[in-house]
């Protein structure tokens, strides 16, 4: 198996599980108890915040929120704003980019059938988000811009500090998804809504993060109890979050061979697989390409390699989708696990079954 | 340690563990991903379902959601009313009971808060919902009842058939809220909504609940992809359904012992111990009791105990506490993996503690 699809889930990191383990099989109390099993684990708890909050430079001000997963942060953000800004505040107004996953798209949508009005930013020709037609659709009443970091299918960075600074200058609260982002080069906090999630950073699934700046509306999303400060509620999981610290120190670790090895074995992946790159010269991650294949259907190539065991993607469910961009790409996600051996063979195998496919193609 | 709070968690049990850990370390593939590390993933869950569904007798025409938590699982009861009985029908009338814990108390509030209508059932002098002035409470515009199945901390089961019976008649959804009652005595899914924790019944935490009739309408929560046919949005935290799973065969494989040993240990308990008996003639969980100490403030005897490493609750912030009933009362709750022995040194210590305390009393 060649495992070429790190923006759908990534293996557990043995730091997180070993940092697991001990919160599964011995401090498995309720951190609400009210004695020592409860009160052991507030204690341990204190230090391991640190090193979420680090990898991406957050302030110790800065509201935190363990969530289940990045979708639950997100679904968390536009609640907190459709009750403080848009019931409160009669800021209804809300606006996301074409090129958001389902958990932005499907929570905007929710907040139009509670009487808001969402607007869809396009993007450009090279897959970044359309600046000015951005600015245009902001408004008086415009409550929140949602945009993703990063596209998890193309790798395209957004131009998250333009982004930023627009939404200052307009008094306009900022969500920026980092579900693809994290852990694939540095960036600090500086909107006002921070969203991942820790299964694509090595930590396990059933982690999430929602970061909030101390002035941004921030409002329970789950309710029950006060664990968390009142901001989740149901029992705080204290073993994947414990996961997701471990996960987040190491790749805050790892950042720079992301921007050497990673990036390397990608472009040289780029170089040894007989295909286009889409969106080449732009700004994208370290650790993704998506490729387009001369007289190949994405669904025919991504057929077999799936059967040779080499697993790429072309977006699904929960993700965008490729075939809206080209019915000929595959996105191909790497990360620090990926070995040079593993590039070299996957591209031998892509280069053979396209080839067998253009045949067949041609044969037509 | 002698840990008798269960009802706030339970250690973990090793067949929950045991079939989790090869999902962390290698199964650990996004289920909705369009290659094997996927398609192995789905043929994995068909299995498991049924475990959980065996634990609750359900129908196989019954809707299920795999949730974080029984608060989440709540949390989706409540919004699915919201959604499709306050909005779409005008029913926005909602009836809950005074033995409530945080999350249907603010799950309440919250569609109070959109402008539904809650009214709160009182409880009779035996612990027990009163159910004439619950019928009292039900007008042609009430959408849902919301009731605990048993109380946390007193361990009283309510007239569950009569309410099930009474929202029949009335032609009103019933959500049971079978935080306590699973896994301490057998009973059939036979309301609308039934939620669950995980963490009640040896599985880890971050596993809930949520069973709905298929005529029940029910909507996701948690928004983003669909997974879990639309139910539920982000990744399916498959590792914490396999614990859910085997932690509900195991829990069906020891409702016999729950009936016989762990009450004989409950029983015990409320022997040895110098103390009168909260509800002591009602219809109580098997697994739980609350003492009540003459001259003793509960958290001071609470305080003496954790020191000597007895681990008990009075209630707090996720149940109810126990202050509103009797300030000199504590409540105990047992396991399968609660032992004679325990139960008897328990009983020692806490009968010299109670006498330390009532020495103090007196000599002031």
């Amino acid at each position: 198996m060649i495992y070429l699809d790190h923006h759908s889930a990534t293996r557990p990191c043995t730091a997180a599980l070993e940092r697991m383990t001990p919160y599964l099989q011995d401090h498995w109390g309720a951190s609400f108890a009210p004695h020592r099993m409860g009160q052991e684990l507030i204690a341990a708890l204190e230090t391991r915040y640190q090193m979420i909050y680090d990898l991406v430079n957050a302030a110790p001000t800065d509201q935190f929120v363990f969530t289940s997963s990045g979708a639950e942060a997100v679904n968390q953000v536009f609640w907190s704003v459709f009750v403080e800004k848009a019931r409160k505040e009669g800021k209804c107004h809300i606006i996301i980019s074409e090129l958001e996953d389902a958990p932005t798209m499907q929570c905007a949508k929710r907040l139009e059938e509670l009487g808001c009005y969402i607007k869809i930013a396009p993007q450009k020709s090279n897959g970044q988000i359309d600046l000015e037609k951005l600015k245009e659709l902001i408004n008086p009443r415009t409550a929140l811009i949602s945009v993703t970091m990063a596209h998890g299918l193309t790798g395209v960075i957004q131009p998250v500090e333009e982004i930023i600074q627009l939404a200052k200058e307009k008094g306009v609260l900022l969500h920026l998804d980092a579900t693809y982002a994290i852990g694939k080069y540095p960036f600090s906090f500086e909107s006002d809504y921070l969203t991942f999630s820790g299964d694509r950073i090595h930590s396990v699934k059933g982690s999430g993060a929602l970061f909030a700046k101390a002035t941004a509306p921030l409002s329970p999303f789950i309710l029950g109890g006060n664990e968390q400060g009142t901001l989740r509620g149901g029992s705080f999981d204290i073993p994947s979050f414990m996961a997701l610290s471990a996960a987040a120190q190491q790749s805050l670790l790892y950042l720079d061979m992301m921007a050497l090895e990673v990036v390397r074995l990608r472009d040289l992946f780029e170089t040894e697989v007989k295909a286009s790159v889409l969106y080449k010269d732009s700004f994208r991650l370290p650790n993704t390409t998506t490729l387009i294949f001369d007289k190949v259907h994405q669904e025919a190539l991504l057929y077999i390699l799936n059967r040779k065991g080499i697993y790429a993607s072309i977006g699904g469910s929960y993700a965008s989708h490729l075939g809206r961009i080209d019915e000929s790409a595959i996105s191909f996600s790497l990360s620090r696990m990926t070995t040079e051996d593993e590039i070299r063979r996957a591209a031998g195998i892509i280069n053979e079954a396209v080839k067998q496919l253009q045949k067949i193609s041609e044969d037509l």
